[in-house]
């Protein structure tokens, strides 16, 4: 009646795995009946030693203390020490020929990071000298407390566009630049808790929630409200709008053609092409990094050059004008926890804050894969946070790791954060004495330096792999690319979010189920529709559920198992009538109380309708809550477990043979 | 040097699963290599069809139209009218025996019904007689577009609790009683239209998320929150505060302690020991369920007549006063659409709609599955999204399956939704020509009444069970019970959904990832810790990983996977060095762009420190994936993939013994 008895010859003795192969007699049935292997649960454990590993593993998957174990008390204290400042790692063997390496990286992304901490700066609606000072302090701090050898720290363009906007909606820059300020330094300081706090209390996990789908679009949307914005400075338009969409910026560009100024255009465009190509060499000749990365400086000397020779102030070109020299001024007395903004200050805060730590991370620990190094995330956020709030009371604004500027740092070939600390001394010689070379500095240029910079966040390859790969990542990316260009930065950020946790969801809700058939001639069940060669065992329905079985789910595995069978038995000749359901559990990593009842409520309709279910290896906590069951009501004796779905088949087709008339 | 070396035989010509038992001769190993099964990748599929498939399984599970296909025409018709109206099922065949069960069943709920009716548009602040109107219509329209055949139809307490403490944060029914009853109206309309429309656009599954747990703990604080309302008219209290909470109502009643009347708080303690003996009675006996069902009734009668007899009324005992005869009236004309409480009434729609739904539902397959017939989940919510939209036009507030009421009519023998019919006619009669009567209904009975109801909500054997099974699931249901009793009714329930959804959402960021062992003699691989006769097969790392790979997980999965062959790495001696790690991936349902990134980069960095990552068993969207990633990067050739972990050893070991020195 059924096709396949192989069964399993049990062989105590030896390595090698024997099989007996089933024939029709007797004996060999009841040695099938005699090698079944029992499902076992896993040991009994307390609640709390359950409880302790589940914690363990949820916030401490890496173990970050492993090495401390077995070591005398005084190893454990220098350990934790150079657990906590990884600069006691590298700096005992600090030499020469490292800092050479490291002179030459600094002084590359110092020319990169002066230019773009003015732009980006100008991007949040701050002062531009806020953008250098936080090319200041916080590379310092990062040096001591980061672990990363590649991080370029500094203000970033994204960070900076979205604390712009959220603080602009309450407070206008223009009117009032203090009351601004401070908001925006408070809004630093709690980036800088959330990031500390993230990182203390190991939920790091968090921003893994930020697919790279939802990276990928929101990054190009970014980018293009980043390039939208400096329309502004490139063509020289005066009433610019305040409003960030596509729409409203195109409309006020459109409306304000009476006020574009060619002699600025003609001077964005210049310059536009020569970052751009400069950017396009780099990219080709990946040894010529050094061309895209001192062009913005370059650009920048030229500009301000030519500004002071032709006056062309006085032409329509707009310029920084005057900054004060001198390093950062204290600002802690500027923190202001007003319970007005604080609602406000908190919110772009939290926002500014994973945004800039996701960018911070996702770089540290690109760079440590090139080089086959650790980074540790939970630590990484620690540094990143303090660093925010040293920097939240020193003039600075919200900083991280930047791309672009890593990314130059790598090719230049740093060796550690050393090259952080050159940088920020270049920017300090800077800050101290060559701040009047800023005057003449024209907007349009920085406009452009922005533009180049943030045109590389729009990864087209990227979004054709995630295209060719998975259609619903695909839409998740399109939703947050149009999300961010059409409603907001931080709405279009939160809808793909939403969108990709809902998919989560929703593969739970409507899980994977399978009907699977016998590989010829083997003890191997596979789904039917996946191998053409499985094949249908009359009279078994076996099948296979691929998610935690709970609250989500019970209500459709009832109904779509109950249409199963319903179908089967309505299909059925006489000669293939259905006797028995296999439910085989081993991708089912969890289940619920829910999902208990539910496995008792169809093991009675089963019944009902003359039916037996068969449940094969449970993994461990399933098998654990069976038992539990089991001891309670009985409903899963252990005739209705078997370890393999061969097993079963051999054991209950044997049996059902010996059973018919 | 390594253990296990069988491989099978493949016998392409027989039903017996023949099995070679390998030795350690050539052709033994040649043949171990020619009988491997490859990876297949399911058949190829346009995304245009996969989308229909998954669409189809996301919103049609049950496929409702199954029956229609290959129907002629007309019968198709006649199929979609009785789809629609499933009163069609049952009327033709309805015979007097029948209806003698279903008068039966009607009176009796009936008799629970009218004072409940009243008792519960107390609750939610609203006129009685609007739960006597809300026993009437709604039934009527049930019995005709319903599909269960013991739900028993009308308003019921949570619903009725949270209408009211929504709406009376807006508005008071004291002051603005038009107002106030036309916000009930339009938030029942919203309600209808919120459960219509999730059963029409077939989201059903909206509700699954409210998991047992969640239910229970949420049900039993409600309970609490219910009764704690009634000790107004238990003690007599005139003026009691109108908030919810634990706290402020009791801190309100001890404040007006001088209130209290003793002839209230007696006759309150009289009927309420009445009410729970009589439901101790039917609880122990269920053939005497009749006792339970007429005592309300009987109470609100005696009660009636001591209150007119003994003119109690002037001694400090509330009545309700003089109520109208007449039927429902039109009251479409009462919808209000005004902008200012659009928000209010849509907010409260949805809350109401959508936790009435649940107890339908789960009333109606609680009940067909004890009478073993099918209720279709979308096909009920749009019954009682009808029902609610109907009711909303005819003075009626949202009404539902009430789970004490339908136990009754189940109970009672009820045979088909008749007994609904019976008891809207019994409410009718009452409304008609019995109001006058209640005039003298002193209030004290109908808060007895409610606590004698809710306290079945109360689930302690439930909350018990849950314990025992899932200490998970545990906090959930105390932070629901907990949050309701102790923030608000709403608050409660969106903390409950959002640990449960939390908690799954967890269970995906930490998956499970098991080192699997050979069970020895056999071709089965195991997880170590559950199998204490699993072992470890010498150079190789045997990992399963039981959740879908995406972006949630691919940061701890890199890091754990990581640790583990560090682990190994050191541990290892010269004999037991590690060669391989099988990845199998058996239990993993999908893959997301960011999953397929990760098994490239492990590949990558497993190669770095010389070993060989091995993929088993990838299922069909896996398989796909990895194929795709294949064509353009050729990451996993089919030298790295195997169907089982079995064949993967038993060639991999042979492999590295043939090129060992």
């Amino acid at each position: 009646m059924v096709g396949m008895r192989g069964a399993y010859g049990y062989n105590d003795n030896g390595n090698e795995g024997g099989v007996v192969v089933g024939g029709g007699e007797a004996e060999a049935e009841i040695a099938a009946m005699a090698v079944l292997h029992k499902v076992a649960a896993p040991p009994a454990q307390s609640t709390a030693s359950k409880l302790k590993a589940r914690v363990k593993e949820t916030f401490f998957p890496d173990d970050p203390f492993r090495g401390f174990k077995g070591k005398p008390l005084t190893t454990k204290w220098v350990m934790a020490v150079q657990y906590l400042f990884p600069i006691l790692d590298w700096v005992p063997s600090y030499s020469f020929s490292l800092f050479k390496s490291d002179l030459v990286a600094g002084l590359t992304i110092a020319s990169l990071a002066i230019p773009q901490g003015i732009s980006y700066a100008k991007l949040a609606s701050l002062p531009p000298i806020i953008g250098l000072y936080s090319s200041f302090v916080p590379p310092m701090v990062y040096a001591v407390l980061g672990s990363s050898r590649d991080l370029a720290v500094g203000p970033v363009s994204i960070a900076s566009l979205i604390m712009g906007s959220m603080l602009r909606q309450a407070v206008s820059p223009a009117a009032e630049p203090l009351l601004f300020l401070q908001l925006a330094f408070t809004s630093t300081f709690f980036a800088g808790l959330v990031q500390a706090s993230l990182g203390i209390l190991r939920l790091g996990f968090i921003i893994d929630f930020l697919s790279k789908a939802t990276l990928v679009g929101f990054m190009a949307g970014a980018a293009i409200i980043v390039s939208l914005q400096q329309l502004k400075a490139l063509l020289g338009i005066v009433h610019f709008t305040t409003e960030m969409g596509l729409v409203p910026v195109m409309a006020s560009v459109i409306h304000h053609t009476k006020e574009w100024s060619w002699q600025t255009i003609l001077m964005a465009v210049c310059f536009l092409v020569l970052l751009l190509t400069a950017r396009h060499v780099s990219m080709k000749w990946p040894k010529l990094f050094w061309v895209s990365a001192c062009a913005p400086l370059a650009c920048v000397i030229v500009s301000t050059l030519l500004v002071f020779l032709f006056k062309a102030q006085k032409h329509g070109i707009s310029i920084i004008g005057q900054l004060k020299c001198g390093l950062n001024r204290p600002s802690w007395d500027k923190l202001l926890f007003d319970p007005q903004y604080l609602g406000l200050t908190v919110k772009t805060g939290l926002v500014t804050g994973i945004i800039s730590l996701t960018e911070g991370v996702a770089v540290g620990r690109t760079f440590a894969s090139l080089k086959d190094y650790q980074v540790d995330g939970n630590k990484e956020m620690m540094a990143i946070g303090l660093m925010n709030i040293v920097g939240s009371c020193t003039s600075c604004y919200v900083t991280t790791g930047a791309f672009s500027r890593s990314a130059v740092n790598h090719n230049a070939g740093c060796k550690t954060a050393m090259s952080n600390v050159i940088m920020a001394l270049t920017v300090m010689v800077t800050l101290l004495f060559l701040m009047p070379l800023f005057v003449y500095t024209p907007n349009v240029v920085l406009g452009a330096i922005i533009i180049a910079a943030v045109i590389g966040l729009i990864d087209l390859p990227a979004v054709y792999n995630i295209w060719k790969m998975d259609k619903m990542d695909f839409l998740v990316c399109l939703c947050a690319f149009a999300g961010v260009i059409f409603i907001s930065v931080q709405q279009g950020l939160a809808i793909a979010v939403g969108i990709s946790i809902f998919r989560v969801l929703l593969q739970i809700t409507r899980p994977k189920m399978m009907i699977q058939g016998n590989i010829k001639g083997t003890d191997i069940y596979r789904n039917l529709h996946q191998y053409k060669d499985a094949q249908r065992v009359p009279g078994f329905l076996i099948l296979t559920v691929e998610a935690p079985i709970n609250f989500a789910n019970t209500n459709y595995l009832n109904e779509r198992i109950k249409r199963w069978i319903e179908e089967e038995s309505s299909a059925g000749t006489k000669q293939s009538e259905l006797h028995f359901v296999i439910l085989d559990l081993s991708a089912v990593p969890a289940i619920d109380t829910s999902g208990i009842s539910f496995l008792i409520d169809l093991k009675k309709s089963t019944e009902k309708h003359g039916l037996e279910l068969i449940l094969v290896n449970p993994t461990g906590e399933v098998m654990e809550k069976i038992q539990r069951a089991n001891d309670a009501h009985g409903h899963f004796k252990s005739d209705s477990l078997y370890l393999t779905t061969g097993e079963a088949v051999a054991s209950l087709s044997t049996f059902s043979k010996m059973t018919a008339p």
